[in-house]
């Protein structure tokens, strides 16, 4: 049987000190949004006041899912007996007695609101730090000269750490995508290098004199001759993802644009995840047909990814037999994030 | 996880040495019935003679499914090999040989048949007494002198102990009930006593001077005045609880009549149960529109806390993680009542 | 609960040093055929050349299900990152490098092709030895003196024993198939002798004087008078199981003629398998009407037999109590299968 954390060999399936995106924020408003995150139920919802709020989503009580309820003002009632709750996650009412039991508050996660999503920490509350968040500005994410688009959430049947491995091997683009990308289909030969800081793992690939194809033709209108292409995929921790890159004049050298897909994954319980992509741009902002190319490719892009690993994860779940894994020297970048990922799992469990 | 007896803190979660309804009459007929009790497969049908029967559901020549077989006068042909067994359980024929095997008989469960539901003792043959079953005729059943109504036997897919508890604490009926319960309202801010002998606990709550809302001014014309209500929930053992209860003029405290909610509960397995009502009343037997009100009430009723106890067993089974469960002062009966199932379940298990 | 594997009393359910029926020769052409076989995902193709192939069906890259991708000429290539195998199982390309990985070969299974069906071994392959077949001539398969019909394959949800022990006790045909079988309605009561040799186990009824019913008497248009009619059962191994047999003349004693149905049974995964019917007739041949007759019973007969041991699969998978097990003396032949099968698996394991 494949075991219950595989690629990971740990005993948890996620680090848990750690920012993870529970929604983008248009999603967080005045209704009660319930979203099992990291094996737990969250409520969300916003203030009267306009702050995100991550609550327990489970009353205490009786275990009632408190997004049957209602909000009332910056209050949360469950609606099975009406317990109240404070945007502290305070217990303020019992309504069958004076005064409240004790312990009866709902755990409160941290949340930083930035880049318009909305950010949970699901691990130790004094941990939390918006300083561990991903560089944003440096991936073109709540910058006034960069242009973005936010795709449509998506949840996918599969443990997350499919998607990151999806991610980290783009050779998978001349295949999964083959149509659905332009110049994808050589992508598979392009040579790879890794590139490591602390913060983040690159596997780069640079498409070489590339000509001209029709999306960068639209891209970058006042280019002719052939192009060097980036098809990174750079790991900014286990909750964002960047691929896409720089396009250069080949003949030059000099930058003509960046478009990034960042991805960001988050855990929903052992074999399910959220996926929330967002593009990036630092030109052409001058021109809105850009960004619905954008949505556009996500639109196709997604769910032959989704679907991929969703397949992989059915076949976990079937229960056949398994061949050992083989690895190929492509993955070393990927294979080296699953280390990351396993010591990031331990240090907390030692700690 | 949350343990599979939860809210029990014991190691089976039924007790078996228990009558519980099966059927209600008009169900048992001679066609042969299968229902899960207790997570066994029970067969009820009823003899030519009109005894109503429930013996094993399982063939154990191959575990066929005995319901796909037929019934042959007061014998039951199984429907794969033609075992065919006595209303006794005894296996009569095996078409294949004469004579039969040993130890080929069904399990023959005691069945009673008392106002108009029949009971089935679960647990060891030789401790059935019928004078075990709760006193039916003091909540209004089988008596000439009251009517009653049978609401839709349905199935629901919680273990029972979140019904009984559901029923126990009243306080909900202000939430989940605000609009279909009328004078529900105002349920939850009505102190409590609770109320215990050797065969029942009863949450007791008492509306004073309650104004006449338009249910009780139909169900008592003559009256004018302001009433005093029962809005009692009295645990009979598990299989059985009365909500509801006595209305009395507020100014002399002369007995108008009674109304109750008898809930039969029975599990099915561990996770299901099924769900009898019906309501007794001691008053306006010659106005057949109570008896609409009282079946009116029951389907918009009975949805709502099948809905309210399904969310919570969907949350255990989710996986997701509990909070630590609090108590409120309230919950006082509910608690006994745990008290005293994992007492009889682990009296059994002693015996 | 009940066991695993019952109705064996071992730890595996099933000996794998055994052919099965991976599928129909038709059903193996130039597409990509994934079947789950003895719990393995097992790739089904035929060469350019026109061999079948039983390849491993998951990619050892990275678990992708091989079905999803394509054949290029005689090679698989996988859907996700491209990695490509041989006939043999070889691996002969990964794009994004030259050279392939150590230990990337697929399982490949042995085959043999006969009687219209891709045999596959599940075992060591060393041991894989066409002579284990059963004898297919003596069936009436691959035989230009015999006429044969395929019928349609189907999957049935229960494990592979159950359809055994149903064919192997006939006896169910006087209730399961009453009306599907002509003449089955006698079935039951006919005597029973078990036939064993080291290769098979027949359960052999012999009708005798049974006056010609409709069927027998478009069968053998010349017979006047009664037959002599076998309800046989022979086990061929745990992949084939004859029922049917030879129509003698019951006043001279000559034989008119053999009709059998061939059952060959591939579990898929411990509650689960796949179903073959084929029927062989050494008589008739001009007439094709006898060949939709035998296909017309089987379209009745098959769904009948699913349905009875899915609805005791059902029970098992329930969780319901089951009964202590009882055998009538009709079962001597299959409780003698039993203990071939164990016997076969435990061998297996001890080797």
């Amino acid at each position: 049987m494949t075991s219950p954390t595989y690629p990971l060999n740990v005993d948890q399936p996620y680090p848990r000190n750690q920012w993870w995106v529970a929604a983008y924020s248009a999603e967080v408003e005045r209704d009660l949004l319930a979203r099992d995150i990291l094996g737990e139920r969250v409520l969300l919802y916003r203030t009267e006041g306009g702050e995100a709020v991550a609550l327990s989503g489970i009353c205490p009580h009786r275990a009632f899912p408190l997004e049957k309820g209602r909000l009332v003002g910056d209050h949360v009632q469950c609606g099975y007996h009406g317990f109240t709750y404070g945007a502290d996650g305070g217990c303020v009412l019992v309504p069958s007695q004076s005064g409240v039991p004790q312990k009866s508050s709902l755990r409160c996660y941290p949340v930083v609101e930035r880049g318009d999503l909305v950010w949970i920490w699901t691990g130790r509350a004094d941990l939390a730090d918006p300083a561990l968040l991903p560089d944003l500005g440096a991936v073109g994410l709540g910058r006034p000269d960069w242009a973005c688009e936010q795709h449509p959430v998506c949840e996918v049947a599969a443990r997350y750490t499919l998607l990151i491995e999806n991610l980290l091997d783009l050779s998978h683009v001349t295949f999964i995508h083959a149509t659905t990308i332009p110049g994808g289909e050589k992508v598979a030969q392009i040579p790879v290098a890794v590139i490591e800081t602390d913060h983040s793992l690159t596997v780069q690939r640079k498409g070489e004199n590339l000509p001209l194809n029709p999306l960068l033709k639209m891209q970058f209108p006042e280019q002719d001759g052939p192009v060097h292409q980036h098809f990174d995929a750079e790991y900014l921790g286990p909750a964002m993802i960047r691929t896409g890159g720089a396009v250069h004049d080949a003949a030059s050298g000099q930058l003509l644009g960046i478009n990034n897909f960042l991805h960001m994954i988050t855990p929903a319980g052992p074999t399910s995840l959220r996926y929330f992509v967002i593009t990036t741009r630092s030109f052409g902002l001058e021109n809105p047909a850009l960004g619905q190319i954008n949505l556009g490719m996500g639109t196709r892009i997604q769910p032959e990814d989704s679907a991929a690993i969703e397949a992989i994860e059915q076949v976990f779940q079937s229960g056949v037999t398994l061949p050992m894994e083989i690895s190929a020297r492509v993955d070393n970048g990927a294979l080296k994030v699953r280390r990351r990922l396993e010591a990031q799992i331990r240090s907390e469990q030692s700690a």
